[in-house]
């Protein structure tokens, strides 16, 4: 994503309490279904951006507890305006690093694990920064419930491949592979870069991991 | 692939009696080493076409025994003509159907089966006739011993998307999943209908599967 310096954004983000969390993160841990008030899964995003996708299934799926995880403050304010326009009150945000997401959550605690169109880190050296990298898949593994899965999704084949190999040789299921999801028959939720991609005629390849 | 009759190629191909099994196949369940008189590994192409693939395969590895099963004589006549010229002396061609499959082998008799480039059946009540089919697959994992791997190659996407699917669904680890077999670093043995394919600048897919 290019970095764009939106002055202020940082204060304009915590400045919305009820959504965002940054230095207070560490403190949930093992205790989100209390935050949240009610005993629903928990799905989170890894990885947010400007927080379509996420608002939206929180919109569509009001028994479900949503945490979008993301980075840079200069987008993830958007994903807030969006919460807190449409009211939301089954999502948070998390201003946090998704390397450290073993702090943020008791094993167990998460339902689904969301990452969309996270960065490819194209070259060999870079392969460990991948969300989808085995280092990565373990520490979902730990956060995940016994039925909880990751669902991913990419345009670039070459994060793709590498991701489905890293999956199945770590022991979880492949579901729902697709190699071009515009010619499947799922109910796809865009994110703002699947838009773009789209758009320009590119493929979006997705698939599904379930602990074995 | 196109029918075209060649006149008298039955006789031609059962001429070849030391390569060519027909209606004999089903005596050597069990027998497949003894046949060969030895006790290498068996690997076997299933739908062999024109036979580039084994042959080439057979040439390199003289410690390996190959089995080429295809259906269409006029075709498979073409992969013997390959083999006697090269005086190979560890092949054997099988003008035979690969849905009996259980009648020809023993479980656990066979090391490794290749299926490449198999007929797409692209309709979707056709998709029980597709060699990746979880019913063939099943036989497949009767067949290998416990080390076995199918190995699989594809142009067709769709193909390609149905087979990682049922693969995984069905107890099987996938490896080494190529998205763009020309990128990848695989030393590859080209089929006939691989080499046209690459002409037009088309991807190939390619993946293993190993028993759990
Ligand atoms: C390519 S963008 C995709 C954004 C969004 N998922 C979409 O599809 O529109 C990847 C996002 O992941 C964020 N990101 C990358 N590494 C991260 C990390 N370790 N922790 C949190 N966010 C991260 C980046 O800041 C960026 O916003
Ligand atoms: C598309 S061609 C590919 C041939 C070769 N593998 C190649 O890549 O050049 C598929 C072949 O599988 C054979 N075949 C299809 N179904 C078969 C079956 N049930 N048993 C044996 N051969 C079969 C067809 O006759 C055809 O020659």
């Amino acid at each position: 994503m290019r970095r764009r310096k939106v002055k202020g954004a940082d204060q304009k983000l915590l400045s919305y309490t009820d959504y965002v969390l940054r230095d207070d993160i560490n403190e949930l841990k093992g205790k989100w279904n209390e935050k949240f008030k009610n005993n629903n899964p928990i799905y989170v995003e890894f990885g947010t951006g400007r927080g379509k996708f996420i608002t939206t299934l929180a919109k569509q799926n009001p028994d479900v507890n949503f945490i979008a995880f993301e980075i840079k403050e200069e987008v993830l304010i958007k994903g807030v305006e969006k919460a807190d326009e449409s009211k939301l009150n089954n999502i948070l945000f998390a201003w946090a690093d998704v390397n450290n997401v073993l702090d943020y959550f008791e094993e167990g605690e998460l339902s689904r694990i969301y990452v969309n169109f996270c960065d490819p880190w194209p070259k060999k050296r870079w392969a460990k920064r991948r969300l989808t990298h085995s280092n990565f898949l373990n520490k979902y593994k730990l956060l995940l419930n016994k039925d909880g899965e990751v669902h991913f999704k990419t345009d670039n084949e070459k994060l793709f491949e590498f991701s489905l190999n890293e999956i199945s040789s770590n022991d979880w299921v492949l579901k729902n592979i697709s190699l071009n999801l515009a010619e499947s028959d799922f109910e796809n939720v865009t994110t703002e870069y699947e838009d773009k991609f789209m758009s320009y005629g590119m493929k979006i390849f997705r698939c599904e991991a379930k602990k074995r």
